[in-house]
């Protein structure tokens, strides 16, 4: 293990995050908020830190084995110190409390400890939903495209936080493809604050829902979430950007080179929106009796299924009054999720359909042992050790979701509420039912299950394997 | 596919249910039942229909896949046929509760939906007991005690019934294993019988509650279920044997062979003991101030959690009042149930343990990429084919889990209730939670729910694989 590499990124890491908190303090200074003085402290704090650490070694080669182990603590590193304003500036007191919060925003998640959100500064709110943005793409892909690192360094990075079964890269160098996919981030997101300023929303709110909506986020800075705008054409825009913001982000480079035909080939994508139309027809359905009309039925189960499936987790419409099989529906395609390469999260659809074809592969094998089968995805044939990958991180996904259901269960509340906390928090989501409910919050779980769902959230988010690296005693064995 | 010789075996099958019913058609005549004569007519229409069948093929081999299809034909006729007794005698009005009850009893699940247990005739109660004895053990295994088959044919039977991921032969032939089984649980039984004779219970209430634990089923002939005795005597009896029925029936030989050496290496029995010890151990310490004395917290933990880790189901406290934590305690150990090779049903402790072997292994492999890691079960090296088929048995296990309950949610009753409903019906156990908890019942389930559930039920005792071969379209086609 390169010890001192690994030191020396995180370093890096932490400027990194310093100097975005000046973005936020920038904002406060904007709106004249005292609290923006608190980003500066926190800013100089890890600018002193990162001197500490900035001493790059001789030997600057690192593995998959340091890729998993800098990606993990990257992202603990940026939640525990992203949720310090919170904190010292008192908008947040507990440290427990802000650490969720800021780690629901780095993962994506959106699910939040607030009562009241409305009542955060300008500068706090900001903040809050621009770690969404940042987190959307990944933190250390963030940093790839301004840190100068070694191709072979970088691959082992990009390949521990990007989510999904594969990880292409879209051109030879990671360093490129990282920025090329900022670009094209940054490209959606100015899309769709536009759109939205279109609609009258204001700078500030537009920037706010852009930024949730790129990372597939979730926070708000309205305690009514979207439904706050009761807007068809707010909720339409939305809609479509959640789910664009749910495609794998290769699809987007295609169609920069006008490969239309290959993005319409992808298996991937075509399974993603044949999901979509169907739980949207169901629901819409399921929903027509509460809502009187088809097109107010069609607006919300087309909203909500977007917003559930990309794992954003807005909220237009209250589901949690909404029929048992639609509810029912939301809590599959919660776990579902959103395509490999995307700014989503959950399981992803790449692996639900390398899932089915190796199961129909098995029983091909049975009824005619002697035939040759194998498992393709795109035209390509999968290796044993891609589809063994997906085995192992669905084991590892149940195990995981089972144990975080029994460690909550200690604050006794409902098994519905227990179930879906974990369910959303471990696939990035936001709200789930009862308790945590679309118009609830997680603020009645005690500090012990406030921290278990974080590191639900981080599992989520990092797919698992990194976290588990980081607390494996082999990794940190000095003989291999 | 052999479909002469799979006919051939179907009519044998039938013969044998025939024969099976006058079993309880004798219980009537000793209580004097006038519905005994009901018995009689179903086992009638057997005969007939096996002698229809009885034509034996010149062609007598058989397959894997012949084996899968006989044995989903058998569950899905034995059930059928088996419910009619109390349709026509008008016990069990409609056809699809019958079946349900009846695929309950042959599964092992002991879910009911009979509100008034207590009304039901004695022959009708003793049947819909003795279902849960003749289906433990496996219908099919049964048979093979008693018909002439070729070894090579019982085999693929018995690999296609036999409950977790291996299937031991104790002896070398097929036919010679499935007497050695049947013996040892008969002897089990009836030393069952005796222990509970010697408690002050009657015959015929020894003879159900040992049907009831001998196939880990969990049918009661008084409403109140085992709590009726109010005990601590036959709660400890219950207890003891509910646990000896879970596990690998292999090691009985071992014992009998006096190789207690290796009963205590087994690798699975250690974790599914040590799984039970600490599930009695959490809930006792959990449920103590309900109860007020340790003894009793004891007894009640210890009654419930041998009674859903082996899948039996039988219950004397109602455990739908007890904490969340206690709660979560059963619905985990309810997925994961006995030993492979025993009457319990669930995922099986020793699929579990090939799971986190093979994710260890994945990480070890991931942090020394040049080191070799192969997966053990009892010093056995695990061939990659176990292990694939353990994964996908797990892939199937919760994409069934998530459609079921997605399919009887259009009943509208709450996520609790619907998620534990298909949760206990799919590990055949019994009783669930909230409105199918442990003083409930199935009945308010529509038509259309209960047979999701009774598939379920099915696809659980026969671990999932034999009811997909059976209805996939590839199995029926000629030209393999």
């Amino acid at each position: 293990m390169n010890y001192r590499m690994i030191k020396f990124i995180v370093g890096k890491m932490l400027l990194m995050e310093g100097v975005l908190l000046l973005i936020p303090a920038f904002v406060s200074l904007l709106y004249q908020e005292s609290s923006g003085v608190y980003f500066l402290i926190v800013t100089a704090a890890l600018l002193v830190l990162s001197l500490l650490l900035s001493r790059k070694p001789e030997d600057t080669s690192i593995y998959a084995k340091e890729g998993f182990v800098v990606v993990a603590l990257a992202w603990l590193l940026w939640s525990a110190f992203g949720a310090l304003p919170f904190v010292i500036s008192g908008c947040i007191p507990k440290y427990h409390d802000a650490f969720f919060e800021v780690v629901s925003g780095f993962t994506t998640t959106g699910s939040t400890i607030l009562t009241d959100i409305e009542a955060l500064p300008m500068g706090m709110n900001f903040w809050r939903c621009f770690t969404h943005w940042i987190g959307g793409m990944g933190v250390l892909v963030f940093v790839m495209t301004i840190l100068p690192l070694s191709p072979k360094n970088s691959m082992f990075l990009m390949k521990a936080e990007m989510p999904g079964p594969t990880c292409d890269k879209l051109v030879p160098k990671a360093r490129s493809t990282a920025r090329l996919l900022y670009g094209m981030y940054l490209g959606l997101s100015v899309l769709e604050v536009l759109f939205l300023l279109a609609g009258g929303m204001n700078l500030y709110d537009a920037l706010v829902h852009t930024f949730s909506t790129a990372g597939t986020g979730g926070f708000d800075n309205r305690n009514a979430n979207v439904a706050f705008y009761d807007s068809a054409y707010i909720d339409g825009v939305i809609t479509v950007f959640m789910l664009m913001f749910g495609v794998n982000f290769s699809l987007y480079y295609l169609m920069l080179l006008r490969e239309f035909k290959s993005v319409w080939k992808s298996e991937e994508l075509r399974a993603y929106l044949g999901i979509v139309a169907a739980a949207i027809a169901l629901i819409t359905g399921n929903i027509l009796h509460l809502y009187g009309s088809v097109f107010k039925a069609f607006r919300y189960a087309s909203f909500q299924v977007a917003s559930i499936i990309t794992t954003t987790g807005f909220v237009t419409a209250n589901f949690d009054l909404w029929p048992e099989f639609s509810k029912t529906i939301l809590l599959i395609i919660m776990a579902i999720g959103a395509c490999a390469g995307s700014t989503g999260g959950g399981i992803k659809v790449s692996r639900i359909i390398i899932l089915a074809r190796t199961v129909t592969k098995e029983i091909r094998q049975i009824l005619h042992p002697k035939s040759v089968n194998v498992v393709r995805l795109d035209g390509k044939r999968l290796t044993e050790d891609s589809t063994r990958g997906v085995y192992v991180y669905m084991s590892c996904y149940v195990a995981i979701l089972a144990l975080s259901v029994l460690l909550i269960s200690v604050d006794n509340f409902d098994f519905t509420t227990n179930f879906t906390a974990v369910l959303t928090t471990l696939n990035n989501v936001g709200p789930g039912l009862s308790g945590v409910g679309p118009v609830q919050n997680f603020s009645a779980y005690s500090c012990f299950s406030k921290l278990v769902l974080s590191l639900d959230m981080l599992l989520g988010r990092l797919e698992i394997l990194p976290l588990l690296m980081l607390m494996a005693p082999q990794t940190w064995r000095k003989r291999f």
